[in-house]
């Protein structure tokens, strides 16, 4: 099977069946985001739009940290890239959010600035108790530019401006309550709780998954006028098809359907 | 008084005073949402709409169960109706939406997919802690597409996404706390929620209910430059008018306005 | 130091160094917002723009109120005012929603109709649990037009429809869990909590928070590809400032940037 990264410099990249584990890996620098890896996740993100039989996406930091943020190092240096380029943060984000995966953020440790944004895209973020979160932008002087959009459409416009303009930082419970996160654990139960959310997804179809995830932003902002060919074409096709039908009918038969993964016991 | 609808045969329909009691009802298919049913809600909201006299309407299901979804075995035969058809689901979910009323969702049991959708279009949801909710579609290769904007609407991107894309389902505290209904308590209490409710809308102006019914419509999602001047023309019409003169009089009286139903003591 | 307004006739306005405090003081009216009032908070938050020495606003009410709603007397007899007019509430509340400053609202008492619409255009909202809060316009025969976007972009369609059709009040506790406000207390605490808050921003780039200001309006319900390069050169003109240099530059040294007003301890 074909990698998804040749040779990541940034990145640890592990398939298990069904799963993608990605684990930013530069832990000299708590997982900072440099250029590189911000190329290296649009990179990966952008083969898995080509492998429909993953289905999940575990991101997490290596030893303990998710990401503290952006390098400052680099950033005193280097310009921001030019937005064409393909490591462009905004581009990253955009795969990340995108993907036709079900993407699931493992936060444990820091989770700063465009680590927070990394957060925002994933589809089920699970926080240990202890992980700290802020958007410590606005206290170096710069701003939480690029990750913005994406910030406000997680936890909307109220609680964005106050945490974008303070840079206080906060724990996994204040991030669950501001609906950064979609779950807040002891970081020792952080692993089953992972694992509780890939055995649902064992029981979903992966071309619903897809479907589902296009059509999330395809419809989102938008008034209900406009997508409701989109709508009603997407549900004729899916019923259409084959998962579909064997969906129903493995329901109106009381058996798991065939592509479900799960176990029944 | 003429009938909200002739003969209906999936809905019961009680109107008492300024309450139109609706509740659905094929108890044999725990209240499934089929066509005919899909046809009837629309064709009661649609009558809704011209009759003023008329406040709030208390949405339910028959014998402990609110809806638990789509009709699958009506779904495995037969195609969406096209879009312009009167049963359209979407042209329903638009018109509970925007009915002039002010429409209560009281939710026992099962809300799953279609049902978890007509509770998104309600103005107060006040839900059994017992209840429960979900968006299975993804565990039968279908999406929930139909219902996607007003669950976006309803309870953000964030957690939607969690809940279309794992199809888990979830109960009472857990919608409450995700803004998906207002109230949570347990079942031998709602009755008396409902009514706490309803007894807020007595002291409500009838021509003021439906004319924010109409302003939140019209202002969500848009600029607020774009609606400033319906905005003003708004309220200097209210203002003039004799419900506003009445209501603004009487509260300087400190009596209660001629138009309240409002017992008080 | 000029004055932010001359002979304020509803407002005390009280500049102590990086922080400007405005208290609305109507207290035979409790500070009921009339024409007059909207005038110079319009006025006061336009100087602002130019008072970039200024960071932060703590807006509150004079002797325990916030503010109890639109002036109903006034409105009785006098017509909106034109929306051309300095003293519209909607560009007041524009002003106060777009400030370069930081805007802190400390809320104790009523904070009802256009009151709770200035909590909305906040940056940080601290209410005192005993602050009531409502939209109490439907029982009037009015409705809460002005402030309905501001209302909606605060706490969301769901919990806005319910509050504005049934015109219930509630307490602080509410206000948090509703997203109105950020922080609630005890009401002797409610001055430990603003002074928090500002030793925060005594620690945020001034310069930064006036360009954090304009990115969230700026970026706020567009697509991102929409906004990228507003991002993109904002990220690059930031960085190659003095302020971000300074601030990148003392975060590797560990010490303190020349523009914080924080004592380090």
């Amino acid at each position: 099977m074909k990698n998804l990264l040749d040779n990541p410099q940034t990145l640890l990249i592990d398939i298990q069946g069904y799963v993608a584990y990605i684990t930013l890996h530069r832990p000299q620098a708590k997982n900072a985001m440099n250029y590189a890896m911000i190329g290296e996740l649009f990179d990966v993100f952008t083969a898995l739009k080509s492998r429909p039989e993953i289905r999940a996406v575990v991101l997490s930091g290596a030893e303990g940290t998710f990401c503290a943020g952006g390098d400052i190092k680099e950033m005193r240096t280097s310009p921001v890239p030019a937005s064409e380029s393909a490591c462009n943060l905004d581009a990253m984000l955009q795969a990340v959010n995108e993907a036709p995966q079900i993407v699931i953020a493992k936060i444990e440790g820091a989770a700063l600035g465009g680590g927070l944004g990394l957060v925002c895209v994933s589809d089920v973020a699970i926080s240990s108790e202890t992980a700290l979160f802020g958007l410590p932008e606005v206290r170096l002087g710069i701003a939480p530019s690029f990750i913005s959009p994406y910030v406000l459409a997680r936890i909307g416009l109220t609680r964005s401006r106050e945490l974008m303009l303070t840079g206080r930082r906060f724990k996994g419970a204040e991030a669950l309550n501001y609906g950064l996160v979609h779950q807040c654990c002891p970081a020792d139960e952080l692993d089953n709780a992972v694992a509780a959310v890939l055995a649902d997804i064992q029981q979903c179809a992966p071309g619903a998954i897809a479907a589902i995830k296009a059509l999330i932003f395809e419809v989102a902002d938008k008034p209900p006028e406009v997508t409701l060919a989109y709508r009603a074409d997407l549900l004729n096709a899916l019923r259409a098809g084959e998962e579909a039908q064997e969906g129903m009918q493995s329901f109106s038969q009381k058996r798991p359907p065939k592509w479900s993964l799960k176990d029944e016991s």
